[in-house]
């Protein structure tokens, strides 16, 4: 496709290339707009059909969206503010620099630049910040033809028409009428008579995780956001709230490998951007592991004495980090999932304990084999080796387990307790065991 | 809300009760019936208004349905099933043992049952499995009006009646048309002139994650489901594909976390069963571990002229670990996101490369003023030291971002290449680095 593409617009078809376009879906050509170089950008979107340009321009990352806004004139900049939502141009708004944000505001009716503001200073992950402005609302002694009438005249700009919400003179919310309900109601049924009243929304301020769950629990299609009066100011739609819920993830996959989360895709994010986000934890965690160099240097006596005792050094700690690594995101993921709660916390130690016992025993077991078999060790520096196997796998798991609802317990998030931390404090209990015991059977 | 319900069940007021639960919404009911003590949950279920009782059903747990359907009568089965969806009751189907499904299709009608054995055929995670059969289907010469009455007089049963889907005799998809369009449409105009051919669909047997990534790249409300010869036989909801959404997720943090994923709530899983989707990985890292004792062994003499090395060996396996960790999980993330792709390879290298030489001065930097104030050991150790961490870190960094990428070339999923397996193949590495520069610096 993107060749054909390419071929038409080096060859001046541009007919033939509106007509192509014309058939294709916006996330499509938004995708090939993004392979283009720059320079053949405008061209090509300013071939496009003047109803597929707004639609593929909301579709493309932002700085091909600011290039092309730097290329428009006056008139084509405001022929795409036009036909944006609301939401989307705050999206948009968001990663400009300032110079293009007051470029687009100078070029947005008065109206629409009031909610863009107004939305603009909610904060980021917020409901508020999440909402668009553009839904139906219908009164309650409206018929259902009433409501058809409304949403024919009005729906056209909606970015939903399918939940409609019925309001009072204050913009109180006082009910849910779908399409679907509309369509199989009487045309003569009033709205109040069909509308559901036990609504689920949400108020500006609240936490786009909340938003998300409450979209996954109730499996809903649009979700009202009120202010603190129950004033209905704006609606989050699904494929908004699936969005979120990627980059909820993104950032909690981010944290649990000890990285500061961005917005920003790989690729677009410079060298020294990445490096902030990456370098905080690493040093955090260097000093953090200066603790289990101490350890070892406080038992250099030891060390020297029985020099084998080194070499599994790596293998114990890996082992407990990887233990404590496994209870810990099990745990992280049930808590961001809703499965782990507070008050779970006992079955969580308790069944973590008997699974870190099974892990242990079969871990410590192989590894006894081996170090007889392949090591040739003595049978007291294996069993030095395996008791400590046995009891950091116990220590790792009951660490990892409990670390992550503490965590939650202290409104932390849990996803900072992953692998990396767990494996910085694993390591230096583990070594304390295994000197200790090491001190018991060799008598060192 | 549980105390209260709670109350009212315990004091026989289920008058009272049923007006408070014909309130709530669905999912709220069933979060409550999951926390009531199993004997209490028949009692209440029983009291649930008609039609709520479904939706409430569809909401639990599978081992609270599975108890409720053991204590439902006949009847009261057929009830439950008459008023399922048939991909919901296949999702009930998939969790129940052998008896209660087989007591399950006794009890659904005979094309119902026909559905529901078709769609269990599909393998797990394909779209077929994720597909509901009701969607409404429009003859392209119906027009406007006739659309609706049909709307109208099918739509009660339909899982979504806003994406409707045009076929012609033999059940093959030619168009899309959505409510919004027929609403905003002329009643008498024609079906094939407002309907949308340019179809975005899947076919049966695609896995789930492409499924996801269209309902994102194309902000779908529907997804229709084809067989081979672009025949209609499913269409998949929006709030099915955010679920999968989330599902593949919870795979990949625990793949990441080297645990072989599993659907089932972490509370819900048994010790026994943890412990099979975590020994495997266990066992397979531990074994790689030992070429790092392998590794120790063979520099033991040198371990024993300079003890103080053996200390910091547990900070640069840990920083190398960490470095890697961080690269391959963004890599990692950044594929299934599909922000880099194959092509990107080199572009991901360089860009490591330099984050990882910026990452490791700052940390050799900091390191090399704490050896010397802090561990006061001498300018030469230090400098093994920190020039072992600059390598071990850039090395660590290119591993983790190539290995995610070359597992995707090969089929292989990337997610498995993360934290464990990395640090486990730098730790070998960083220890050869380390002795290496020892031996070039020390002369040992």
């Amino acid at each position: 496709m993107y060749d054909q593409i390419l071929a038409l617009l080096e060859n001046k078809k541009y007919l033939e290339l509106k007509e192509v376009l014309s058939d294709m879906n916006e996330a499509d050509i938004a995708a090939i707009l993004e392979d283009l170089p720059m320079e053949k950008v405008p061209l090509l979107y300013r071939i496009l059909p003047k109803e597929l340009a707004a639609d593929v321009f909301v579709n493309m990352e932002s700085d091909t969206q600011e290039f092309l806004i730097r290329a428009f004139s006056d008139t084509e900049l405001r022929e795409v503010l036009d036909e944006l939502y609301v939401d989307d141009a705050v999206d948009i708004i968001e990663e400009m620099p300032a110079t293009v944000v007051k470029r687009i505001l100078r070029h947005t009716d008065p109206e629409v630049r009031n909610s863009i503001n107004e939305i603009l200073q909610y904060p980021e992950d917020s409901a508020g910040s999440m909402m668009t402005i553009e839904y139906v609302d219908l009164k309650k002694y409206m018929s259902v033809d009433d409501a058809f009438t409304r949403i024919r005249r009005t729906g056209v700009d909606k970015e939903t028409i399918y939940i409609c919400y019925v309001t009072d003179e204050n913009r109180k919310l006082l009910g849910i009428v779908t399409v679907k309900d509309l369509l199989l109601s009487e045309k003569s049924a009033k709205i109040f008579e069909i509308m559901e009243t036990n609504i689920i929304s949400v108020t500006t301020l609240e936490d786009s995780e909340v938003v998300t769950e409450k979209f996954q629990k109730y499996d809903l299609m649009a979700l009202p956001v009120v202010d603190r009066e129950n004033r209905l100011v704006g609606i989050i739609t699904f494929d908004d709230a699936m969005d979120a819920l990627q980059d909820e993830n993104t950032e909690d996959i981010e944290k649990m490998a000890a990285i500061t989360p961005t917005d920003k895709p790989y690729l677009k994010t410079s060298v020294f951007e990445t490096w902030k986000t990456r370098i905080p934890w690493l040093l955090l965690l260097m000093i953090s592991a200066t603790f289990t160099g101490k350890i070892i240097s406080h038992f250099e006596m030891a060390l020297q004495t029985y020099v084998v005792l080194t070499a599994f050094i790596p293998m114990l700690m890996d082992t407990g980090g990887n233990c404590g690594g496994q209870a810990s995101v099990t745990i992280i993921r049930g808590l961001s999932l809703g499965d782990i709660e507070f008050k779970d916390i006992f079955k969580v130690i308790w069944k973590e304990f008997r699974v870190a016992f099974l892990c242990g025993i079969t871990l410590a077991a192989a590894n006894f084999v081996k170090l007889l078999l392949v090591d040739r060790v003595t049978i007291a520096v294996a069993a030095v080796v395996c008791i400590t196997m046995l009891l950091t796998i116990i220590l790792a798991k009951l660490i990892g387990c409990t670390l992550p609802i503490f965590a939650k317990m202290m409104h932390l998030d849990p996803a900072v307790m992953a692998s990396p931390f767990i494996t910085t404090i694993v390591d230096a209990f583990s070594l304390l065991i295994y000197f200790g015991v090491a001190g018991l059977i060799l008598k060192i």
